[in-house]
């Protein structure tokens, strides 16, 4: 069976994250429901290289799935955004080699988080509200901690034992002024549950002065879930990219 | 009672229009609401520059309200921004003399419309989907000739004898290309019912080679109603800003 790959952009507002649940409004389910159609109601397994979460938007989610049916990559994506709300769209399909995963091949995954700091209705959905002005420099001097290879466990929400390794190698973290906020770039190998929001709370508090950038390394180094109180609101963060060997 | 001027963004997607109507979400609706509860009840008065169409947005609306009461414009941004959905938002206000209205005093008003050419989930509520490649320098010459003063009749989709005069004068109007389409600025003193969407909608229409510059100059210059078959939907549009003597 040919082996694909879509590359996946999506409004997350109105769903409850990527992964497939019952009974619930998901990304990967409105997508399998369809390509499962397409298949004349055989099950289809579809992978995605990030699981996010409920609100989290993307530009870039990359996910692989196994078609009885060979299609022209054109008239695949053509067939799938037919069906499709406007929320969903897939902008682009490859034909790839039969092993291919677009989680485990996957060697990186970019996200974008925006704050605004006076409200905007046309970037309400798309960007986390913060009523104050943000010490740019510091926020960039705390990103460049995390870069580089370190166990975030501290940053994670998962149960103990949840994630096989909490060990990640950070590739690109830093904060960009913009018209009315902040656009911060992150990249690594993977992430932890909820790691992003995690970080980017400590960034806004150390970037409004309420926490220092000594401290956040010391709750690095603690390795200790729970220490952050409060994470960023779902609704500022997009998956951008998934960067695989060739790309 | 000192008279305010108002400066209102909003997400036009849920609201049927700008202009309060019994029994319906409107912006001016919303505001006057909570307007009037600032009041203690008493009925207000909100006399807006433009009356946007049902799902048209606007980052610089400007509405002009005389209060009883005395507010330093900061705080009755807070009290009003306090009060609203994250829809709707109040920009600015500036206490103004006796006799200004935000209708009547404006000189000109500014309108964006978005296109893009491939779908995008997150700009699927703020831009018209035109999945073809549209020749920018064609539409950039049927703009100009909408350029000055003109009686604009067969762009307007009012009832005959219902816009006391049909002549405005277009101050600018050009197309620019952008990453996935063209934007649209549009300028001028006032413009008819529906006017900017069925200009966009011609303009789409020789971008798309559906039809020729000449053949537009022939519709304006006949100053007939109802000869544009369709016009650019809502979502595209937005009100960008207002302009008034002193700016």
């Amino acid at each position: 069976m040919p082996n694909y790959r879509l590359t996946i952009a999506f409004d997350g507002t109105d769903y409850e994250g990527w992964q497939v649940q019952p009974g619930k409004s998901t990304i990967q389910g409105s997508l399998m429901e369809i390509l499962s159609r397409l298949e004349g109601g055989r099950e289809v397994k579809l992978t995605g290289a990030g699981r996010t979460d409920a609100g989290v938007h993307a530009h870039g989610q990359v996910a692989s799935i196994q078609l009885g049916k060979e299609w022209r990559p054109r008239e695949l994506v053509k067939a799938l955004n037919g069906n499709l709300p406007p929320s969903i769209a897939v902008l682009g399909a490859d034909v790839v080699p039969d092993g291919f995963s677009a989680r485990r091949d996957a060697l990186w995954r970019m996200y974008r988080y925006r704050i605004i700091h006076t409200r905007d209705p046309l970037l309400a959905r798309y960007a986390w509200l913060v009523e104050k002005n943000l010490n740019i420099g510091l926020m960039n001097e705390v990103a460049a901690q995390f870069l580089g290879r370190h166990d975030f466990t501290s940053f994670s929400s998962a149960p103990d034992d949840a994630e096989r390794s909490t060990v990640r190698d950070m590739l690109e973290f830093a904060v960009a002024a913009e018209d009315n906020g902040y656009t911060t770039t992150v990249r690594a190998d993977g992430f932890l549950t909820h790691q992003v929001r995690f970080m980017i709370a400590v960034l806004a508090a150390v970037g409004s002065g309420k926490m220092t950038a000594e401290e956040v390394l010391v709750i690095l180094e603690r390795k200790e879930r729970g220490l952050i109180k409060g994470m960023a609101p779902a609704q500022g963060l997009c998956l951008e990219a998934v960067g695989y060997p060739e790309t």
